[in-house]
């Protein structure tokens, strides 16, 4: 068994879908992360027995958010009724950059906590809980201007619980001094809604999105956070999500047990 | 004239250092930002009378720093001197990355304010300024461990601001959302040591060095952080220092008029 190891469909993105699950069944994995694209294009109702008739849970599905896009409020409420389907308990948001041509940073994170806001009551009507993610600052102009997990925590904040959480990933965050503070804080308001760990090397690619690594593999000290977020009170899922060109390039079933390994080495205890 | 504009010779990297010089002085910039190994390789004596004799003030020299290499204490010392033979008042830090192997951030960033301890007393001795530069959260792992503007001020408090200051840097410090209660820190505390201004764009390139853009050509609110450094007491130059390859493929001359355009429209009221 693996106990909290869920494993993210991104880290093998290539390995279809009805493989990727029975290989997880296979090596005793509990849990999966979803992303949208690969859930509709596989179809929603069948992705969801697909993945309950293997003994799966889902433990989140990605994602919604770009709120800087003009059409966010229906593709989020889209994003919504897609993780009900799939049965993810959590949305993972990725707030999106700046408005083009703008460089008013305040008033795009100030957009995102309203946005959040309109989102809420569908959140609640469908059990599905938002999860806002900070991303790593070197994507805030064109990927998430939420850098920060106190940025996430205060935008969230004015919302239930139940509704709008925060996801701790250790990739974006782990350079940042405050973080243990931040995960405290998060705890101890019930905010941690999805824990996902990758791991950092260098040199980032172009486009710095497909350079991260297998837990073990980079230089972030992975179990001082799984430690934070228990002693936080969160003991949910631990989710290994890895956005690599050089990861992908690799069968499925190899990427899959070397995850495992990363997380029984270097994550749990 | 250009006020307090000053050109870092990075930004038009393969400009010979006599025409640079005969370019700014042309063109009523008053100061100029020097690089070590362009430095030396002109000549330490020899710039600094190229400089002098054409009007100029060197108002940075780049760089010390890189504590994480074994010959960290012989190499700033040998900073420290270069940067008084070349007149420059301020010799800037990046702190290094992790040292290899390790995944301890902590000990790295306390490391960083020991180093700077026991360069302390030379700096003092030369009266040039050591000014430690918080680098984009990006260059962690392997350029410097300093990400925040509240970081590199907490190491260097225990030493004279005479002696250890910092740098702002508009393009390392810009997506976080506490920087302005740090710069009015900064200079309540008479830290603010030089103020380096540079615009972002995306998608970063591979290894993320060489991305910045000329000042307005970038998602920025540079004046701003000019208004900001201003506000908290700094009434020193502004050094616009761009890495990017697509900047070192102009001509000399024409990078620095669009420089000093960039700094009349987007930086200077």
């Amino acid at each position: 068994m693996s106990g909290r190891f869920s494993f993210n469909q991104a880290t093998a993105r290539d390995w279809p879908l009805p493989d990727l699950v029975a290989g997880c069944a296979a090596a005793g994995v509990r849990g999966i992360g979803l992303w949208r694209e690969q859930a509709r294009e596989f179809g929603l109702e069948r992705t969801a027995a697909l993945v309950g008739e293997a003994g799966l849970a889902v433990t989140s599905l990605c994602r919604g958010g770009f709120f800087n896009h003009p059409d966010w409020y229906d593709d989020n409420r889209s994003a919504i009724e897609e993780a009900a389907i799939v049965d993810a308990p959590v949305l993972v948001l990725v707030a999106g950059g700046l408005p083009a041509g703008s460089r008013d940073l305040d008033a795009a994170r100030a957009h995102v906590g309203e946005a959040i806001g309109k989102l809420v009551p569908h959140a609640l009507a469908t059990g599905v809980r938002l999860a806002l993610e900070p991303l790593h600052p070197m994507f805030c102009a064109d990927r998430c201007v939420v850098s920060t997990l106190d940025q996430a925590l205060d935008l969230v904040e004015p919302y239930p619980p139940e509704a709008a959480g925060v996801v701790v990933d250790t990739y974006h965050l782990w350079w940042d001094d405050r973080v243990w503070d931040a995960i405290a804080r998060a705890g101890a308001a019930d905010r941690i809604a999805c824990f996902q760990v990758a791991d950092w090397v260098t040199p980032l690619p172009a486009g710095a999105l497909l350079g991260r690594a297998l837990p073990g593999d980079g230089c972030v000290d992975l179990r001082r956070f799984r430690r934070a977020v228990d002693s936080a009170g969160y003991d949910g899922p631990v989710e290994v999500e890895v956005f690599s060109a050089n990861v992908w390039s690799r069968p499925g079933p190899e990427v899959l047990d070397a995850a495992l390994r990363g997380y029984r080495t270097h994550v749990a205890d």
